[in-house]
């Protein structure tokens, strides 16, 4: 159990690291949407391991292939399978753990869950699984579209690098324009070098994903428990490694006043209802309400290092676990279209409830 | 849709702010589990309005009446609904927002949602609805302290106030003993005199809880989407007014290097496994490892104020929307049971999940 | 679990026979749909206990409280919960059962799948539960008169006798105008004669139930496993003392060739498609067609005689089981107000999910 | 939406007929359950087209191919995904239905459902889509047989052909001792040569599958709306091509009196408590009682036949439908291994659903 996301638009996803592959089922995508493969592939090509020196060398095409669901060109209504084979998978690295435990990787609760891992690349705890996502997260984003949103997310800081512009001062055209997914390319090379460092000394570091919507309109996002940012906040939180999440104010906020804090409505020009200020993040009483909705996302270092660490083997005894395997110094550069994928599903999600609110 | 929450121990509540009552569906509760009235009301006791001057002046005696599923003081396995019925309600206090939208407030996105709102009051998007969580909660905390669970939240911050301990350096039990819900005295008589002075002037303050969950095994959690964590984010951030959600390391792990983050395995005495430090946050692969799970929350201060302010009408027009209703200058205090009913909900959800995992 | 139905428009009914009462959550209602006290009401008359000679003498007013999710009128798009209060309970004529089995009843059953049951009046096994069925099926009547659907149930068979006449040759308006619901006044006096020897004897007797729906739109039900006969199917099923349930066709059917039994299409004057025959009945690939719905529904006699059978107590002794309590010597003429109403129930999901079958 | 089955053990079904496979993934299975290949493979060719004189000519070898969930010849308690590739499609035997509506079939629900369909070979409403589902059931058996719990159905009517006998008078290991698996091997030879004659006309005909559930423990099913034989119910009339469902007594059991209809209770020697008759089906109050399960299901003729049709086109044009394309002339003889993987997928379902219901 765990495994699928959302209540109408629905994906299931499947696989392990080293297994025969991954994938997803999408159900409840509307017929008639277009089904653009270009695009799924280009996403996917964003998410891939191998695409700069500051990411894992593991080698995949992260082809995929679609099983069920499009007719030409497409969605039909019907659940859409989409299949991306394993090619890259050097299983021995990951044989002397197959009776240690890596600390703090999932080697431990899965066992102690289930009694028995799939421990070769780390199974299904893999962030491998993510690749799954970002395929149904494109053709989200395709669904999306249609109402005119769109989403972005970017770098905002690693380790002690911050970027200390808020999302309105940057161009985040830019920031597919370095490996490090930063839209301010001074700070993006001081990233990279950091990250390169760490990289050099066998270490991993954290940092700090942005996400900023625009477009969304009103109405998005349901009372009581399925409000729009505790979904946002669940699926990011379900990404490997995320820590934290904060939307608008976040927890800089808890230290306004009321008076400080509260977005007052006004009227445009259009006849549009806006607020002056943006403390709420684009969400009221858990619904959107028309501004550009925007979060935060904490990622810790990822546990892979390449230095021996203390632990423990599945009798208890203690054990030295080696620094191998192929890892990510730093996961956020990479963690971008994850994170974009991730709300696109909430949006489509949210978007079809919302068909749903009055008759 | 989103008023109910769970997939094992699922609650469905309902209700509005001033209308007949609001209420609880139980679904999922195993047969024979203790049903203990005297605790459920305890604990509404503690969430209830008016139990100090820091509080909303609301007076509710949030007595309850048990509907079905109960017999003989034991749970049967049937639904169990459960009433609180409003008492205190001064709708005329609403009666100006009818056609106005308070700022930062769910008038205006309910009212474009659905067309139609029950504004007495704030509806259903009061947090009112809190109750019916907090008495489900009650029951989630009997279910689980058969297996040895405790969940303790408490004030961490109260504007710029801070708390500046960690939880195993306070002493919890401390918590009920002040108004504040702050486990040490001295900074709780500070942020009581801060917070009434806020409520002197007419504004409001935000806060931060924190929660530690001590005892629960290994094995709660499931893998990819349900996460403990990521339910846990969910469950916090659909509580009125949360903005932020961490746990474990949170936002300031971003700055560790991996080698200094990870949590070194060892054996004890008992032959238990054990992390040497605990920046998981007693989660790795989003499945408890048996170490405390600990995690802090962001509240934003409280929309509604004694002021004036700027806001528009449902045709758009300028209102000036005068301060009225009564309400909590601070959230914080009486948001701590019901992170706390979250928080058993979430991890009795998951501890009935968890017997599934193998046979 | 399995007191939750329907993925859209979502019932959770609660209670007990001699509980404090028994009641509903309807959740996934639209807001804007018209609350219809009165309808609601003779709704629930028509299920109601005590209306005739040949039903259960139990006097039960079944009146209703709503607690929420209407606002003048109108669902506001939360969840609408509804109260049934018990009232006229005679728990003291349960006692002999705390310890004893009914044969063919629940009580069994429940003991060894719980450990614990409310044996008074049957607990949550009792059809009492289906009142609450009722209010939320009146609901769903409303809501489906807008697309201009009508349901009518109908008495066919009482024990061997059976009105042997298709729904097309029948006036359903006289269904009402007696007290078996046969729209045949003189096969329905024959019934009720029939009903009323076999409840001087102290027995009981089964009978059929079907059901007609007209002016369904073409694609309501969804594909492979939620087919629309399908979600009838299990509505139906789900209905105390229901044994059978077929569609169109149904059993019948099995002996015809498929040139026989293939429902040709052809256009009518107005431009609509039609079948000019409905062995489908109304339904095609699981999905509805534009021709009539109608199915029939094989109800057992119901198992509280008033006769003494040999039973067995819970420690596994022989025991002999009293008639006592009070109850329905045939089931079907109550039954018909909640076949409707489940059938509204399966209809109003279908309605709202088909709205998001395409952009 | 529609292509999910189950609550815990949770099987989501993709693909059509003639696109590039079908298959399955399967969530909820526990942990450290055999996978026995060799078994699903057996099940799988059952199932399979082409097995003899009297079904379907498509070639098909219907092998699959394990993507997920699956270390080391057990489950992990992880997604398992399998999957069929097509392989003998002929879509150009479809190309006359782009645009036509085949009478009985799902062409135009689909259509007019979706605005778009996958014709060929009738898409995802084709019948392929069990095999995925008899995939699932294999798995679903295998997990049974740790409980006992053993599943068999066999033919018991084609056209008017009956076998006039119950299943406690047959021997069930003879039923796949034929091409018809009908139990009575004269009965099956003069079905055969039924079916045979009708092929021959290029026509069809329906028939009756009946189900035997023995070994099921006490406490299976939920109150309420899952009961068991309402759950089972749907999963029937979610095959292709059924139109009605009875357990126990059935239809037929409405002509008896609650005397003659109640199972009496009684303690055997070995202390079971077991009934003298079962006119139940092994179910009471929803909830298995520990007798054997029994249900018959109505399967129509297929709609598909070698003859031409009346019918309409798209464009509401009349159109004569050719008979063209593979088919079953009697769906009934592959149909038993698809009844019984959906018994099995229920079952399995409330065998973990059960281990809830008390702590």
């Amino acid at each position: 159990m765990g495994s699928t996301y959302g209540k109408i638009f629905k994906i299931a996803t499947f696989g392990e690291s080293h297994g025969a592959g991954i994938g997803v089922v999408i159900e409840g995508c509307p017929a008639g949407v277009t089904f653009d493969q270009d695009f799924i592939q280009s996403e996917l090509t964003r998410r891939k391991p191998g695409q700069s020196r500051i990411t894992t060398q593991r080698k995949e095409a992260d082809e995929f292939e679609v099983l069920s669901g499009v007719f030409e060109g497409k969605t039909t209504g019907t659940p859409i399978a989409i299949l991306i084979r394993n090619q890259d998978q050097r299983s021995k690295d990951y044989s002397h753990i197959a009776t240690q435990y890596r600390p703090s990787h999932a080697d431990y609760t899965y066992q102690e869950k289930y009694g028995i891992r799939d421990y070769r690349g780390g199974g299904r705890s893999s962030a491998r699984e993510t690749a799954a996502r970002v395929a149904a997260g494109a053709l989200a984003k395709t669904l999306l579209q249609e109402a005119g949103v769109n989403i972005q997310a970017y770098v905002s800081q690693v380790g002690t690098l911050k970027l200390e512009k808020s999302y309105s001062e940057l161009d985040l055209s830019l920031t597919e324009t370095n490996d490090v997914r930063c839209p301010d390319p001074v700070v993006a090379q001081q990233m990279f070098n950091y990250i390169d460092g760490i990289r050099k000394q066998g270490d991993s570091v954290g940092g700090v994903v942005n996400c900023v919507i625009t477009g969304a309109p009103v109405g998005w996002g349901e009372p009581v428990f399925d409000k729009l940012h505790a979904e946002l906040g669940k699926a990011m939180l379900s990404i490997n490694a995320v820590k934290g999440f904060e939307y608008g104010s976040g927890f800089e906020g808890v230290t306004l006043l009321g008076s400080q804090h509260n977005d007052a409505f006004y009227t445009d020009e259009n006849g549009k209802v806006n607020t002056r200020t943006n403390h709420s993040g684009g969400i009221q009483g858990g619904i959107s309400n028309g501004q550009d909705i925007y979060f935060r996302i904490a990622f810790k270092p990822v546990a892979t290092i390449m230095q021996d660490q203390e632990s423990v083997d599945q009798e208890g005894n203690i054990a030295i676990v080696q620094g191998k395997g192929r890892h990510d110094p730093c996961v956020v550069p990479r963690a971008v279209p994850i994170v974009e994928a991730m709300a696109a599903i909430v949006l489509a999600d949210f978007y079809l409830r919302n068909k749903l609110s009055k008759l």
